[in-house]
């Protein structure tokens, strides 16, 4: 089966290096930067690239999977310039962390039944074709979102794909995909710049040293790519400002308390703890 | 050199395992948790316990140093019943995490000139004895703070011992150093617990499927001793209060950056990226 990766980055390199130890798969990319392009031919994990994107309209690529793995902002252009090959036998998939966006543009198309979303949860503050590996995905979640007309074969061919990478599969809706993702991802990241810069109007030397173990690897979601996280934020800002609302109350409610009686603090931290250790 | 060590939880335990590898000292401890002792005993850490801490009134005791590992909330009351030998041959130190209110106590008692405050900055999300770990310290800070009027054999004794624990020190005044840990420490707990309460509220299934890395690492922070941290916060109340409202702030002003133009909030990231990159 022909695979036809677009972008050439982080996620595309990895999907590419995972999926080249197999025969059954031939790996073909598109990328505008010939240097990722280069890299992955001399490491042998793509066998070709494509020129051209109109290209995909060729007989040769019937019963492929095409994976769009762009940045978040350039997605749906690259989306909408496939409308060719909407309808056919082509799979079409993607790896963005936000949905709703991309599924107002199947709306248009009256949802293709050859479309199936996916969002690989995994990644890196590191970037790039040079910093992608083959075992990016593995024992990590995929979430699959997909139009209840969309054709069974489509589903399973995108699904055995993350399931060769690895992954779990969960499938969500794309509404609710967003509104999951505001609270689960996008708000940890939004935490995290936002300590930073607190800490930055701070202008206090050697500020690490007087941080324990944990802050560190927390403030990391701040080291990945802004032009990535500035799309997600963008592209989810509606479900991103109600959660940011949710944080915000409950930072006013432990305020209260820290200021209050101190069982009740203790009790409420305790609960929080439990919880913690229940679910992460 | 005797050692005494008032509370052989993991910050006590865990100094006891450190010194017991040196023939320079002898280690005692007194902590109402017979368990503990028994435990310490049995692997060698200690070589033996008080009954009161009246003994230390004693001469055999002259020229020890004092360790107070309690938790922060009876620190103060331990310090307070040690009055009969402030101003003596014994160094007096504590680990607490914040000072000012420390600090009150020692203007009450005019200065004792043998009191050197102490906080390691390392820690576990686990407590107690059993988890007391002899590298604890190695390679981590620990701040020292004490009056101008403080005997320099007392700092020597108390830097030393630090030292002889694998810990880099830093000498900070005690309303400074509560400032500033209010930023460095006590904000990204309170943001880790907040973050919590906020997923928690989301009552979703399996939430951890849908966050990538670094999370769980982070939401660590709020698996620590509730006792613990609920004492930190109430001791370090005032200016807690005012690192949540800065936090607020800046969650406000990304929130408005997100609605608006994405250049400016991508260039806004990446200066965070930097700031963390050159700072953690």
């Amino acid at each position: 089966m022909k695979i036809i990766i677009i972008g050439l980055g982080l996620i595309g390199g990895s999907i590419a290096k995972a999926l080249s130890s197999s025969q059954d798969y031939e790996i073909l990319a598109f990328d505008s930067n010939q240097n990722s392009i280069k890299n992955a031919l001399d490491n042998q994990s793509i066998q070709g690239s494509l020129h051209s994107l109109d290209d995909l309209e060729n007989s040769e690529y019937e019963d492929s999977v095409v994976i769009i793995a762009t940045p978040p902002s350039a997605t749906d252009d690259i989306l909408k310039s496939l409308d060719f090959i909407f309808n056919s036998s082509v799979t079409i998939t993607d790896t963005t962390s936000t949905k709703s966006s991309l599924n107002k543009t199947l709306q248009e198309f009256n949802f293709p039944k050859n479309i199936v979303f996916s969002h690989p949860v995994a990644g890196s503050h590191l970037s790039g074709e040079k910093n992608s590996a083959a075992d990016l995905f593995n024992e990590k979640s995929t979430i699959l979102s997909y139009h209840d007309s969309v054709g069974s074969q489509h589903v399973d061919r995108v699904t055995n794909l993350w399931k060769t990478l690895g992954s779990n599969i969960t499938v969500l809706d794309a509404e609710l995909h967003d509104k999951i993702f505001a609270y689960s991802s996008h708000l940890p990241h939004v935490a995290a710049y936002a300590l930073l810069n607190t800490l930055k109007e701070l202008e206090q030397d050697n500020l690490s040293d007087f941080s324990g173990g944990g802050l560190g690897e927390f403030l990391r979601l701040a080291s990945s790519s802004p032009k990535m996280w500035g799309d997600i934020f963008s592209m989810n800002e509606k479900n991103i400002a109600l959660a940011i609302d949710d944080l915000i109350n409950n930072l006013i409610i432990l305020k209260d308390k820290i200021g209050n009686d101190p069982k009740t603090l203790q009790t409420f931290l305790g609960e929080l703890k439990d919880f913690k250790e229940s679910n992460y």
